[in-house]
């Protein structure tokens, strides 16, 4: 078993330090929401999902030290704490989407007490991360359908259950379909700079017993040619009106490749993902960070001293390269737009 | 100005160490044949071109110290040493291009006494590093007129002067246009596992002055995506008769995202890095490497413990993918099978 990826104890928020796993497993403890934020801009807790649980987490913190008296007052500061959180990464949408949930709910709940509306946000952050875990085990059960018993899938960053609230996206489909019994092996990008792909999915993989195979990134291609891969399976940080996807970068050439070899590319995504007031991939923030990440690593320089370096952390995925999406609410086909617009309307 | 690759000195040759680079400036003495197979081997010395210049200066070395007396004996251990270094890397033909060449100028010269023998395969193997070089700056010359003023050229891996015998034959043609007068920029792929592009490509460029910047295999994509890259440069370590081209891991990938945004994809190398004798690039053998390359970083363990990995060192980029190869006897367009053949005829 993925030891848990992020949890609320009495008052304060727990997180696995993804920086150094799988070489050490150590926690970090937020006690705020400044805390909280900071975890994840320097990638303590990364993938999405497991922001947005974060995010509401650090709601929940942010709520319960909130020092003035009275509602109105409350739910002002609490708007402040939100602003915090949101500017700790700019490109998964889940962040904002955790952040506004949190800010409706203290809204409609006007009427509560501050005590009250303390226990409310608690509650409703513990809320989000089951809802995560519930929503990632539906995604499983929908997308196991597309793998076949036998079946090579390479992914590419992490999608399981560190970057979620447990289970996974693209590796819970991968679970699930080991669970109904078949044989599945994966070959995972090691994903640089931060090497999400050899730390955390073949961490997570090992422990479950789930054979993977390791591949630099630019080994992509080649393995493809080579017949090795039946199918493609990514996360996403967030999925445009139109179905362009941001996710991980190198996720974009991943797509390329599959699309040269006629190799199925899914994403696996809740609908929390889904951004349908972005129009397409282009109006995505695109995070770039600090150029150190790609010229050092674990602090040790690997390249000349002061060359320069670009450090994007995301691509976008055209909608043309995904061949389906795999929600919690089945498996979405083209054409996106007409598709998500449907779907969201009969929510 | 970059520092030598290989040199000969009075009856040894001094390499600089690659696998430290730039970290460290040190520099491998090679005093027999045994010596320069185990630094091809362990990637001391890497790169078609530089390996065919050590793989001369080895069989010039094992010369020197063959033991038995007459030319009879000398040229069967000579060929037995040619038979120790071709077993050392398996994909560039310039390795056995080079042996080839130095058996057979000895098999010319068998009225010669050993002593004489042992001199002019010294003067031979000094005469391919000059040649070499002077290839390289042919090429440089062809392929400049390709590269427009304020070009920015994508490389991958390291095809420099510390792939060859100097000058370099994709940074060759760099460094040409710059000599030119063009200011080129240049994007390098830092070339996992071994880092080629990050600790060998940006380390000559910065030598050099010519503007570098870094960037991870997987932000290949999104930055010719962005329209950041006007034309890819690479070199090659085996190309079949048909063009297919066996490079650098990573390569062929590179060849199909240049050709899904309709940039051009540059081959440069030398004719001794054509192989007529393999009709295409399925033929060509791919070295695979020790696993240890992708899960350690400088002796560290980057992965879970033994978790398994591929290491695959080249692949193959279909002719179809290749614009152009850029050699000492000119641009040469497809179909690439008529072009070689003639060029190899009319020699």
């Amino acid at each position: 078993m993925t030891p848990e990826t992020i949890s609320w104890k009495d008052d304060h928020v727990v997180m696995i330090d993804q920086r150094i796993l799988p070489h050490k497993v150590n926690y970090v403890v937020c006690r705020s929401h400044y805390d909280v934020a900071k975890a994840i801009k320097n990638l303590v807790i990364r993938g999405a999902p497991a922001i947005g649980c974060a995010a509401a987490m650090g709601m929940a913190l942010g709520a319960l030290r909130i020092k003035g008296k009275g509602t109105a007052i409350f739910l002002k500061e609490l708007k402040k704490i939100g602003g915090v959180l949101v500017r700790s990464r700019p490109t998964a949408v889940n962040l904002s989407w955790a952040i506004n949930r949190m800010l409706k709910l203290a809204q409609e709940n006007a009427h509560q007490t501050v005590e009250e509306l303390q226990q409310t946000l608690v509650a409703e952050s513990l809320k989000i991360l089951a809802e995560d875990i519930d929503t990632n085990r539906r995604m499983g059960l929908n997308g196991q359908s597309l793998i076949n018993d036998g079946a090579t899938i390479l992914t590419h960053c992490n999608a399981g259950a560190l970057a979620t609230g447990g289970y996974g996206t693209a590796l819970g489909v991968i679970r699930a379909a080991v669970e109904a019994g078949k044989r599945v092996k994966v070959i995972a990008d090691e994903t640089r700079p931060f090497l999400q792909g050899s730390r955390l999915t073949a961490f997570e993989l090992t422990c479950d017993d789930i054979p993977v195979t390791l591949i630099t990134d630019n080994m992509a291609g080649h393995v493809m040619k080579c017949g090795y891969v039946d199918a493609v399976i990514v996360g996403a940080d967030r999925i445009a009106a139109n179905g362009d996807t941001a996710n991980k970068i190198g996720t974009y050439m991943v797509s390329v490749l599959a699309k040269e070899h006629a190799i199925p590319f899914y994403v696996a995504a809740p609908l929390s993902t889904i951004d349908l007031s972005i129009k397409n991939g282009g109006l995505i923030p695109i995070e770039e960070r600090d150029q150190k990440e790609v010229t050092h690593l674990s602090g040790k320089i690997i390249a000349p001293q002061q060359v320069a370096a670009l450090n994007f952390a995301f691509d976008v995925t055209p909608a043309a390269n995904v061949t389906a999406f795999i929600t919690e609410e089945g498996i979405i086909r083209p054409p996106y737009q007409e598709a998500f617009s449907s779907l969201f309307n009969s929510r």
